[in-house]
């Protein structure tokens, strides 16, 4: 597979409110976005350093995958994504032949109208993982 | 303070040796240094991905602060480093101003050259945050 950069690290939230003042006004970092997905019942935020994305992630109900991260006694970087150049369906078929596991067998919607698909952090150095790239 | 990218990102892992096919072959990453860090107990191996380096931490001694974070079930990331434009002593003197945590009081030594300090969790959304810039 072909990356190009890091797109974003998922950063998991107990409050984008209470979280936001320190990317903002300690960090310097400027919120270009709030946006609600549904499906995977999280409100995001998103935050630009250098060519990588922040993405803040506040579970919208106790069934999120981020209420559970959080109850389990996670704390800060949730996953890393990277940006890929050739293909997430490409890319997915490559980690299959590596007998890296997977979460996503094919790519599905996420957030900002992006192609993505999860690694499961057994195969991957214990970091969730993304590879996305923008929807056709 | 100035942030101008994310340097780099801490990641703890065993072994380098069985983490780095993964990253080179899977990712298809480039190892271009592996280096000892005595003082903090670890060995580094650093791949670069976009502008962002990728530093995989291994511990040489059970009291290294890695060890610690493995053996209390952390996994994967295990810092973020945020390139300071401005100076790290200036950083750490506005990030006291605003009430955050310090771990480090003043810059010191880190791997590649750099001057380096480290802001503590509580104050930063759990993510254990260094401050880096090429030390004079």
């Amino acid at each position: 597979m072909k990356i190009s950069r890091i797109d974003h690290l998922g950063i998991a939230v107990q409050s984008i409110d209470d979280a936001l003042p320190y990317f903002e006004n300690t960090l310097g970092l400027k919120c270009y976005a709030i946006e609600e997905v549904a499906d995977q019942k999280v409100k995001t935020a998103f935050l630009k350093v250098g060519e990588v994305k922040i993405e803040l992630l506040e579970p919208t109900s106790p069934e999120s995958a981020i209420a559970k991260f959080i109850e389990n006694g996670g704390k800060g970087v949730h996953h890393v994504a990277f940006a890929i150049e050739d293909g997430v369906a490409n890319a997915l078929a490559e980690c299959e032949a590596q007998q890296i596991r997977l979460i996503d067998k094919a790519p599905r919607m996420g957030a900002e109208n992006m192609s993505i698909a999860f690694l499961h952090p057994k195969s991957t150095a214990g970091i969730l993982t993304e590879l996305c790239e923008p929807a056709k």
